[in-house]
């Protein structure tokens, strides 16, 4: 119970700190005979590198997946699947001056006031490097839901201010923004550009989008299908909204409108974003996160040290100017791992 | 697993139909000793009565509180405490006619898809009288944070478009809306009129605020505060979206604007909503959910039945315009339970 | 986490005190359509009264039960099914005596030291009144067994020094008793009467029986099957041991001698008990549990009081010479209530 | 759900097959600030190595543990702790011919029936090298406990037919058995000699004792002390039974005998093994497990094969003669981590 695993049936663990050894996962419950190589995480973990999108060069963090356990000749077996990375090129010492200052935005100050004692390494636990185990166990759930023909995919619509006017799948997956609309993601880029220079960072929105699910999945009265969602997308660090279907638009609404109404061919529209009741009525699942810009800006910040004494900060280093795109692919695995956990939820009482 | 169950060391279970023979819910560890009458919950219960702030008179549904275990001489005695509500005035025959008929907005085609049965009477399971449990465990949750000096307040800053212009907390407490604005408030009860004539419905934004919560709740990085407490919202029927903070505004910050810089006397703004990497840090923590207009509404629906056919649906009956104000009660329980768990969860590992 | 849920996808939580208002349960995860009726739940019911196969009138405790919740038309629908029998006939004065004496082998002194409160009239919540919900929730558990053909079985194979020489499952209905062995039988009877006179109580031995399980049940490599079963039979109150199989037995045997050879007929014999690496093998599964003796004997015991101070103690009041047989009932609750779970939790990953 | 984990608060979830890469552990809820060394680990390791006591010369089989998180500066962080340890000197190829075959007592067909593909390169996921991991995590539940003045031995008490006479605690570290009476222990290494010539094997049975629990562990009624006691030790492979205090020694007793009286300087003998009502009473806990011989047996034995056709089998390579001793540090481990765990959740509700 110390807030490490996520899922009930579909169980995952994430474990690691920025600048420790290694960072991973363990997948308990992943069902036997699942063809599965080292490949298939690969490519997912190759999405959420550091610098994607940023218009610099990819740091050189190989991010190597290595699966320990769980897997044989080709098949996962039924019995708990760990993966790790190891933390390669790791420079702790820039960190040793921030040893006792926290950071604006950062988690510096709540860890040591919750554990008395804090890995400042790199942001130690919370650091991004954790969602390599998300991402990990992400790319299992995505097969997992390939064979039930459920797509999950997570595209930016909003950066730095910059909205899309369109959703082209096609054009999602051509520039390095994940952004589907091709003038929106070159003006994003621009923006993206003009922050680093200024040494200051951006947020956005992410919508994810799910294709294919049955109608059925999700366990009121709690754990709804939009709650577990929300709980997965709420824990990734810069997340601070999650709305579904029509989402805060809802507000402003009248009943009359709100309403999907419900023809021969299913559903006519779909500001539900395709839950009702807590279970998944058949339609597409519609979420959206807000981003936070990335907390590490190159400007001046005042704060405080451990002594609770002002303290003027500059924070040194590369760090991208936001938490878009790289946290597409994790949207896409919180997502992923809570559609298979209620999968096999709904399997089991299924009789 | 039927996800009926919320919290992991305070734990609820609800249980009930609308129109079954009660509702309720067990609240298996809550701390002993502690001292709870029936008018503790009872009073809670009061601010999630039907008809309130609808502008007409309140339903005469009386929900007496019975607490039928974990009580001996006015204190808790460590052991899980039952609580029962009698479902009283129940008449089930208005619902026979929508016995086949899936009414739009609402779970009644996602039931009888997920479970092939569905008690329609009233809504069964997924009516808004399940969250007589939730209050239930919401007010001895509240007991809890009193003792710990820590407040949780619900109130109403949009409703039928009309948004508050100030937050005055004991404005709060004089009108039926839990509007903390009085000229808001007024417009609102208007916007309300006006639709209950239309036969329409509208939906609005709930707030909440904790005062007094101290640092070091939550537990990353998967049982972020932030995370549990959007899946308890989200949790709620009539909530679409959640939100910390400065929110969905993240989106158009930059990382200058949205840190919050640390100060000697703590944080000097409050962007961060209370919470820095899933923990709380002694900040007010401050939410939002996006409330959906009351799915039943008067006007003529289109919809079909079991056998997928067309049909046009009226709904007759009295129905409230609004989830809110009822729904303010039900977030405060929510974030109330959220709390209780995290300060268990906390205790436990503090040596 | 109060500790009084069992279960993960079929998964009880009992609530209720000896003497308080009412004791229940709520079953949360139970299959929708299964067909119940109070009948089904009654006659379990009338299997665990007291002063059953006690020689004496049987105690007027009707213990008639409530479905509250989650059936529909005579079938379960899906959510969360709340039992519950109102305590009458409740005579708390005797208890007041005891108010402030710690009876031996009772859980008064460890009950006041974990909470600092307790309900001491009949024994509270550490009450064999309790079993009431487990008995409730287990026969909605062996309805679902039922309809998959397997079958669970409690009988004594031993009480009062006396021990079965046969298993004759017919005669296990014949018999107040539940004993498979006429001759048996009627000696325990004489040793009841004998032990009645005196004042004093019997222990003994159970053994649980099931059969049509199928292989695959039970999920290494801590849910083993056999885990989960001694766990739910360790959770009754008068049960001190758990065996499976040859259990103790095997201390003294070979390998050659344990193992059980495997045929095209399946196994030979039947050492294991039913399971082998924590996973039904599809043989007959075999338990047995050591049930102590009643503690409130009517013999002059020595013990203290809230203050430490030494106190002889007599207890008053008719109480069962033997847990035997009215524990057998809840023996077969709780492995009917472990195999479900488990058979929902292999459908979930049999894909 | 997979069935990898265990514990609530401080929860361990266990990886690895025999012949993987690796082996494992990720402990979650570790209290902060515990100094910890791969030593601590690594001498408890020691205890568990195959050979152990066995006459012959221990494997080469290193097992260095690897921390890879949740250590800073030799203290712990609250974060996750992954222990790793490589499986290296693994010869697969022996196993080869074994892969059609079902092994008696073995949980090679059992593993087949439920997942349908099975790791038979050493028994996979159900060797006992799988106990790595619950030794290194009950290596810090022993440091925790250490903390608070309680101690967790186990020793052989009966192997091969030999019985100890005595329990002399100091003896118990001076031979490999852990056995506690010295001529036990060497009419026992006559035994393990004997059954190692004729290629068979020897169970046997195995006490823990508690010293220095405080009254007030364990959460009735399902989570009582006994109860998870019992399925953390029911869930170490070659446990087929577990008894507490008097055991089944309770069935031949007379209330009378078995009631312990509490005197002014606690209670006056301890057939209850320290727990009564599911809550530690303050006396030592005492617990014991049957240990059935090791199933890899060099004696010839009928099986069956994958096509279900009879086969003779005859298992080569070197194998222990008894699960003892080695068995003794697993059965530590499980208890030190319940402890733990309720030691825990009682810190949690104590207000």
């Amino acid at each position: 119970m110390g807030g490490n695993s996520f899922g009930t049936l579909f169980r995952i663990t994430t474990w690691g700190e920025s600048h420790g050894e290694a960072v991973g996962v363990v997948i308990d419950g992943c069902p036997a005979r699942l063809e599965l190589s080292v490949e298939d995480i690969q490519k997912e973990m190759e999405k959420r590198r550091p610098g994607r999108g940023m218009g610099t060069s990819p740091r050189k963090e190989r991010d190597r997946v290595n699966i320990l356990s769980g897997l044989f000749e080709g098949r996962t077996t039924g019995t708990p699947i760990c993966i790790l990375v190891w933390n390669e090129d790791v420079h702790s010492s820039p960190y040793d001056e921030m040893k006792n200052v926290y950071r604006p935005g950062q988690a510096d100050y709540t860890y040591q006031a919750k554990y008395g004692i804090r890995d400042f390494r790199g942001g130690g636990r919370a650091s991004a490097r954790e969602t390599v185990g998300r991402v990990a166990a992400g790319a299992i759930a995505k097969k997992i839901l390939e064979r039930e023909k459920i797509e999950v995919m997570a595209y930016t619509i909003e950066l730095g201010g910059i909205r899309t006017e369109k959703v082209d799948l096609e054009e999602r997956e051509r520039n390095l923004l994940f952004c589907p609309d091709k003038r929106a993601a070159i003006a994003m880029e621009k923006k993206i550009e003009e922050a680093r220079l200024r040494g200051d960072t951006l947020g956005g929105i992410v919508e994810i989008l799910v294709r294919g699910c049955p109608p059925g999945l999700g366990d009121p009265v709690f754990d709804k299908l939009e709650a577990d969602l929300a709980k997965g997308l709420m824990s990734i660090g810069a997340v601070r909204g999650v709305e579904i279907g029509a989402g805060f638009g809802v507000a402003r609404m009248f009943g009359s409108q709100c309403n999907d109404p419900l023809g021969q061919e299913g559903f006519q529209k779909n500001d539900a974003g395709g839950i009702l009741g807590g279970i998944s009525n058949g339609a597409d699942i519609l979420l959206r996160v807000a981003v936070k810009p990335v907390p590490s800006i190159h400007l001046e910040q005042r704060t405080v040290n451990h002594s609770m004494e002002p303290v003027l900060l500059r924070i040194e280093g590369r760090h991208d100017v936001s938490a878009i795109p790289r946290i597409n692919p994790v949207c896409e695995a919180m997502v992923a791992i809570v559609l298979v956990d209620h999968l096999l939820r709904q399997k089991a009482i299924g009789m």
